[in-house]
């Protein structure tokens, strides 16, 4: 019987799951709708339903031995999903629950730590002590890895880069401050800057046919790889905050590499050679040349599955539940 | 016998020693011009001349088990001072010949970093696991504590947040770059402000009457407990300047403190004050009313030492050797 674990990903709309083993192999997976309205403990039940299914189609050929979930808001040390922002919920106790549901070990943690994990076991990061992950998506988030060990805190919400000020009294963020990294650096922040060059320069651009609301990150990737400037300037002034944010990350705790993940990572060196050279000049010297950044080596569709089975992995390494079948 | 260390902090004019038992006491204690120009293995026989000395006058009270050094750019890993700025040397192994010299173990590592193990084993943050020492001089060094081990990166020169940008463009750092926090947060950074403040502002001020390079830090800190506006200004500025990186560093690894060190750390609530409310204004929600701000517990006079001392304690733990008595 091959020992394998189940990686949940809560997101707002979906949730997606799937039984993973040791190296890193989706054995059975699958997704539901998250329907967050209807609560947390109805979401709990038909997780354990598809549970029992893959268990049951799968057979002798796996033994389950624990799960991970990566969630909003998802906190390592409780166990619970605190006041997650996109599903409505007050703090759920969800590991417990599903712990108590299924009589397996159950960890928790947030999507960005997930993924960070994600790399380490599976991904860019496997030979990597130090390494920050950066994941661009709506918004900014990110999981750091210090002495091979992923950084929790105090309370379980250290590594929150996407909120580090990057500008003084500069744009406003949803989280009620000024100047995050991810109001600049992110699809949003990407669009943002597109729409502050629309009303900068007087060239024509595709995007002067564009609203707001209904303007990607991926068009405006598509416009700069065609050729428009206003596009291409979008994403050098992106990547140019991007990049004094990781030479900032990067005197903290001098990682080996930044892992860059999501949407915005896919637009590849539209995105990374800004990044890297404002990452290099603002670099002290001492750390020039010697730090890397590359794109998620994760699977896009099934990252955050791996990610959180991760999490299930590393606790059993950590707590030397594996061999024993717990 | 009494275990004991010997701490050793390498300053550009002084060289501090003192033989340093588990509990911080300090049994024997000295200074003696640093030389730097006679070259490092010239510091390295006087100093190893003093430690003969005051083994000699403790005689069998105590046993030394090993030496710890702090030093500008001291390298834990490699146990090199690398190209040190203040002392004029080339890359030195200095670990390695101290060992050679005394037959003990010897780590080493930068100034900051072994204030901050200091304040782990004998000062503010002897419970704590999480942690950032921020220290004031001339410039500005950190050391990190994360899940209860140092911050030393991939190549033992993490936590150079005085090099963080907090200023895109801003002024110019001798590092090279522009905008590091050090040029705003620091004895330096803060005459800088000042300065800057005699420019915008009209009103009387004691430091019309200084030069620039005359004026020390503990000066405008005078002036301002006297009243002056424009110091006072001075203060508030850089406690704002401050208090955003403290943020910042806290999004990285949400510490439950951060301890001020050093001279302008003595200006207690002209600096603490104004650093803690703009900290908390640029916190992330989940953050916020839990971060102490605190000033150092050591004793400002033989702090180095002790730090110095605190990286050999902490060597001795993590290898087994201080009950073996090498």
């Amino acid at each position: 019987m091959r020992p394998v674990m189940l990686g949940i990903d809560i997101g707002g709309t979906n949730t997606a799951y799937g039984f993973v083993d040791e190296d890193g192999g989706i054995v059975y997976s699958g997704d539901i709708p998250t329907l967050a309205e209807e609560g947390a403990e109805k979401l709990l039940e038909r997780l354990a339903d598809v549970t029992s299914k893959g268990m049951a189609k799968l057979g002798d050929e796996v033994q389950l031995c624990g799960v991970g979930i990566g969630a909003p808001n998802g906190n390592y040390y409780t166990g619970n999903i605190e006041n997650p922002p996109n599903l409505g919920w007050p703090t759920v106790p969800f590991a417990r629950m599903m712990s108590k549901k299924l009589s397996l070990p159950v960890a928790i943690t947030n999507d960005a730590n997930a993924t960070a994990i994600g790399e380490k076991y599976f991904g860019a990061a496997r030979d990597m002590e130090n390494f920050v992950v950066i994941t661009l998506g709506t918004g900014l988030g990110s999981g750091i890895y210090v002495n091979n060990e992923l950084v929790y805190g105090e309370d379980g919400f250290a590594g929150e880069l996407g909120h580090t000020c990057v500008q003084v009294k500069g744009r406003d963020c949803a989280c009620g401050n000024q100047g995050c990294l991810e109001t600049y650096v992110s699809a949003t922040g990407l669009k943002r800057t597109a729409f502050e060059l629309l009303a900068r320069r007087t060239g024509k651009s595709p995007l002067r046919e564009k609203t707001f609301n209904s303007l990607s990150g991926q068009q405006i990737a598509e416009f700069a790889l065609a050729g428009d400037t206003i596009a291409r300037e979008a994403f050098q002034i992106t990547g140019e905050y991007l990049g004094v944010a990781l030479a900032n990350a990067a005197a903290f705790s001098r990682p080996e590499a930044f892992i860059l993940f999501g949407g915005m990572a896919a637009a590849g060196e539209l995105i990374v050679n800004p990044t890297y050279l404002a990452m290099e000049r603002h670099l002290l010297a001492v750390y020039r040349g010697k730090i890397n950044i590359i794109t998620s080596a994760l699977p896009g569709s099934s990252a955050a599955v791996l990610g959180a089975a991760a999490l299930a992995w590393n606790e059993a390494k950590n707590t030397g539940e594996a061999n024993s079948g717990l």
